[in-house]
């Protein structure tokens, strides 16, 4: 939709790739529509994704037991956050919409992309206690996991070997994008690319296209319990 | 007990933490067995989360397009994965029982253990296609996540507003150890820090070196779907 803001936070090492094809798919079809897309490549910028006491700058409030989560929260209300992390939090205040492709590693996201989450989306910028859930500071944004998978998507359901999809994106969805007050809309599964042929591949990646078309038009998802597992 | 070799993966930056203190006391508990303990302490090694091309020493076996899982299972079979991560290989496998300790970040592990998980358990070591979940590689060993989390156990419950402290678990307990192979322990969960006083910290702490004294002998948990999501 013209005039709307996108961030696509991108993990994948290879441009070649599935991964970097579904970015670049993302980045066209928005960019069409007159979106303002900005691409978060994360493997290219080398993001550094442990979380220590060189994320503030100057002095800590407390150098005897050193609290990440305390230092932090006092760092970015002093603006003594690191500058890489304050030019992500400004990609993210900016953004209506914030795409994170990545392929599921362990059930979860690369380290490089859990490292952008615990770093970027610290207490004061993206919450607060109280300031959670509903009342997350980044209420008013839409958020979206476009991810791909090795396994096929029967492995993924309420009683393949893998359990239901929603199982593992319930830390991703609830506990960290609903925490921060985003309004998750549905994933993007591109499921079995281990055995998929590229003619699979083709169509995977355009109904990803065809999907941002009315993109603007979806309804979230519900990411609180107990609703979440019974949907 | 006595002969048994136990590693602690432990991810704090702060050896004066809550989370120091659970991995000295478990330290000193299980050397007093007579255990073998081996802790890797991420922070202090600096250890690298990130999963890239400097993964693999020497040629690639496809240079054109670059594969993290195809590289470095190809490169644990020609004994060719950089040496933080053969190091790491070599301490579980020689372990029986590793233990995590870390803090909760996002309903998971902070990113520095999530690199350690995606770099250190490639495909040849700890699993294959076909050897995963109850033939993974790591069958026969143990594995027991000691976590601190700053909301109260009321939040973490079917109800309660993070929903069960199961269902973050998932990933962890049956999409990374489960798959690999590990019989996994009960969870051991410190709720509440940040509300709780320094009598009940002490009680937490007392109550891990309790648990450890007869740790041999526990059944492991139910880690397969659709049982986890019933107990």
């Amino acid at each position: 939709m013209a005039g709307k803001k996108v961030l696509i936070v991108y993990a994948h090492q290879e441009p070649k790739s599935f991964n970097g094809s579904l970015k670049k798919v993302a980045v066209e079809e928005l960019s069409k529509q007159g979106c303002t897309v900005t691409v978060s490549d994360l493997y290219s910028m080398n993001f550094e994704p442990r979380a220590t006491r060189n994320d503030i700058t100057g002095a800590l409030s407390n150098p005897e037991v050193f609290s990440y989560g305390i230092e932090t929260h006092e760092a970015y209300k002093k603006k003594a956050l690191t500058s890489d992390i304050l030019e992500e939090q400004r990609k993210v205040q900016e953004a209506d919409l914030v795409i994170f492709q990545f392929p599921l590693y362990w059930f979860s996201v690369p380290a490089i992309l859990k490292g952008w989450m615990d770093r970027v989306l610290c207490r004061g910028f993206a919450f607060d206690i109280p300031g959670f859930y509903d009342s997350g500071f980044l209420k008013g944004k839409l958020a979206l996991l476009s991810l791909t998978t090795g396994g096929t998507a029967e492995m993924y359901t309420k009683d393949g070997i893998s359990g239901d999809f929603r199982y593992f994106l319930w830390p991703l969805q609830h506990g960290t994008l609903h925490f921060c007050g985003f309004k998750v809309l549905a994933p993007q599964i591109s499921f079995g690319l281990d055995v998929s042929s590229e003619e699979e591949k083709k169509v995977m990646l355009a109904s990803w296209a065809q999907r941002l078309k009315s993109i603007w038009k979806e309804e979230p998802i519900h990411c609180t319990p107990p609703w979440y597992f019974q949907e």
